[in-house]
């Protein structure tokens, strides 16, 4: 066996353990511990559990041992939520267990201040030499899809297996942030892992593992801190090849820092070099927040890359034209010229008086052929113009004035009638309810949708960005 | 009378007109001109409504004209709504009528190239000699929630009053852009204006009318094309006193100059003109879209301003700590120090792992007291604390782990126990249903909520950039 295969395998024992060692199972409901077993149970993980409780024979309905070294069967894995300053000892049981890998889930650690430190580097210092591989302290850690295993002690909704993969230095996407994209996003998740304070496995040897994982098209990752910033170069280089890596780093200002110092005890990274880091290995850098990653991310999950920066916008709103044609200058994309035989398609069916450029205004359109029929037109005339290689459609939707209409039906018909079409995104505004069924029936057929044309824009030139690095470092 | 009131008459015309004209109502349900009168009828309109239509003599059940000058009595104002090459006569007939303002709905002119920039100047040249002040073209004008006024050809739904006025250069506001904000933000609406082509009327007028209603409080502009700067400078700086004024302006870039261009037929300006003009008069520029203008709106809308820069996080999530820290920076906000009787009051309800500082991560109370004790601890304790300005708090909600709490029993309290609060600004994020179910609640009770930590705290940097301003110009 060689090193790298080696290493993976040490990673395999979190995604896909056999038997696993829950340390700090609570019979309490209010406590994390309950919750974490709970979990496991709920979503019908189908490998052993162990909860691992002195002070229980059974936590609900499993036999409950008083150590992990008194578990008669073989631990892949132990997942420990007990006060850190038991975590030591937990440790050494593991070790005489010869158990894989750890997953700490309990704070109080580098985060937390000096003891806190001192009390991790213990912890490395007993799985070094046990040979037991660590993911945290202080994370949510593991949740994958396809197995139904999760490390999480936030309860969790029924899992949405997709194509994306998230590495975060934070708990928040094996909890809350899970939530927010299976009720709210489009895609489905293939891996989460929360890393913690990151006191051994760290981002670039989840990005080989992911890289190899056929479940996983695009990794989307929360970033503080690094710990080898020259392997993580490489492993950015390397992977981002084949994989669209998009990566928020936060701890940018002073204030930011000593907030991740307190949060992951992250040290410091100048963040221009990291910018540079990204530019140089073709990772797509965010620059806000969760929702701008969720966001870019989907684009991702539901579309494929545009051959060139050329943008058609169909728009029924004039101002949201503009705003679209300037947020498109920012993100390095062009206002595609549209060829003849496409503007007088589109001209047509338009009263005299209105004139026909891009953006496309085809609100003009709407008196003689109703709204579903303008779109059509507006689309099928664009996605044939080969020098067009994406779209943004902005749309209102109002009771009454655009009757109810058939996305479904108009996104089906691109599908059938243009293949392998070019990336399409869509804004909508309008009344609230109507807005979001139309996103949900639109997205369902991978047109992903956004309520800020900012960020539909920076979606399609994220898609862009990494296309022409592609089509640079092929 | 002086100049300017004469002027202020004629403004009241646009917004509290005694008797309109509707010219080119229709009685074909899918034309604007239908729509139009429609909203007249069924929004409650009080003043007289006569349709002009030469080929009906009834339309929606009112008595119809065949032209303006042959309705028998006054008409204050008429809505023009037919095709572009008619309106220089449906304006000849305004003038033999003495009608005081028309609100020129159709499209066809400036914008739509040379044939139109002609027909445009005819009708400001019939309009000069007549006397009759011009809104539009290329518009759907005025809203006036207090009387139950509209030009807008848009169907509306019911009118939320409320101390925001909207001044656009877009149909958007008076039709989907209104269904928008009534569906999902918390703030009303006051008056809506859509200056269109700015044949006549622009901003400047409208600011100055805007200054004295006193149904407004907050003033929000989106704007592509100036075309007196140097006035308009003079009445932000005058207006901008007294009621703020947050502005989104288009046509930034090249492309979304000449989109703007055949939009509202808007002339370049440059931007970083038009940057120090609002730095040099307290008028907070939004960069981003729509969504960023409303966002920073309902700040305004809802809190008052801060007395300082200095803000305390408060949060369950910390890598949003973090993110909100960095956000801070770039908004000239700083992170409170807080008093050691602020940590020690917060820190006496904590495990003894836990560390307290700014942001305020609440989590570890969670198992002893519960999420809406954590709150109120935390709360209670900041908002007592004299170095801290505002409060933003970031809240997760995920069903069973943080049960259901009474988010609004929270903001009550606050209200009750806290005199004179300091602004308070929250991001929710989790299961959509609670996460907007909490939203309606707190914004209910004056609490903005954003589901972007970046918007969030934009809207606080920009209720403080606006006092600072204040401070500085008092």
């Amino acid at each position: 066996m060689d090193a790298e295969s080696a290493k993976l395998d040490g990673l395999k024992c979190f995604f896909e353990p056999r038997s696993v060692a829950v340390v700090g199972a609570s019979r309490n409901p209010l406590k994390f511990g309950h919750f974490l077993l709970k979990n496991l149970i709920d979503l019908g993980f189908k490998g052993e559990v162990y909860p691992v409780n002195p002070n229980a024979d059974e936590v609900l309905g499993l036999q409950a041992y008083p150590r992990v070294d008194l578990i008669e069967d073989d631990v892949d894995l132990a997942i420990i939520i007990v006060p850190a300053s038991l975590v030591p000892q937990v440790m050494k049981d593991c070790s005489i267990k010869h158990v894989k890998g750890v997953v700490i889930c309990s704070s109080g650690f580098r985060e937390a201040g000096e003891t806190g430190r001192r009390l991790e580097e213990d912890v490395v210092a007993i799985a070094k030499k046990a040979g037991i591989r660590v993911i945290g302290p202080n994370t949510t850690g593991i949740l994958n899809t396809s197995n139904n295993f999760t490390t999480s002690f936030a309860p969790l909704p029924k899992l949405k297996k997709g194509n994306v993969a998230f590495i975060a230095q934070t708990g928040l996407f094996a909890a809350a942030a899970f939530w927010w994209i299976v009720s709210k996003h489009p895609f489905g998740i293939s891996k989460i892992v929360g890393l913690g304070n990151k006191s051994d496995v760290d981002d670039a040897e989840v990005l080989e593992y992911l890289a190899k994982d056929e479940d996983t098209k695009v990794i989307a990752i929360y970033m503080e801190g690094i710990k080898n910033g020259r392997r993580l170069f490489e492993v950015f280089r390397k992977v981002a090849k084949s994989k669209p890596i998009i990566v928020l780093k936060s701890g940018r200002s002073p204030a930011g820092m000593k907030a991740s110092l307190s949060h992951t005890g992250s040290i410091a990274v100048k963040d221009e070099i990291f910018d540079a880091v990204c530019k140089q290995t073709g990772v797509i850098r965010v620059s806000g927040d969760l929702e701008e990653l969720l966001d870019i991310t989907k684009a991702f999950a539901l579309r494929s890359l545009p051959k060139g920066n050329k943008v058609a916008i169909i728009t029924v709103t004039g101002a949201g034209g503009v705003m679209t044609a300037d947020e498109c200058a920012k993100q390095g994309l062009k206002l595609a010229t549209l060829s003849e035989e496409t503007l007088s398609q589109i001209r047509s069916n338009m009263p005299s008086w209105a004139s026909v450029s891009n953006p496309v205004d085809i609100e003009p359109l709407f008196e003689a052929v109703g709204p579903e029929e303008s779109i059509n037109i507006a689309l099928d005339a664009v996605l044939e113009d080969k020098d067009v290689d994406s779209i943004i459609i902005l749309f209102v939707v109002v009771p009454r004035f655009i009757p109810i209409f058939n996305v479904k039906r108009i996104a089906r018909r691109i599908m059938e009638k243009h293949h392998q079409p070019k990336p399409i995104l869509a804004h909508l505004m309008g009344f609230k309810d109507t807005v979001e069924s139309y996103t949900v029936q639109l997205e369902g057929e991978n047109i992903p949708i956004y309520s800020s044309i900012e960020q539909c824009v920076k979606a399609l030139g994220s898609l862009w960005k990494y296309k022409l690095y592609q089509m640079n470092n092929g």
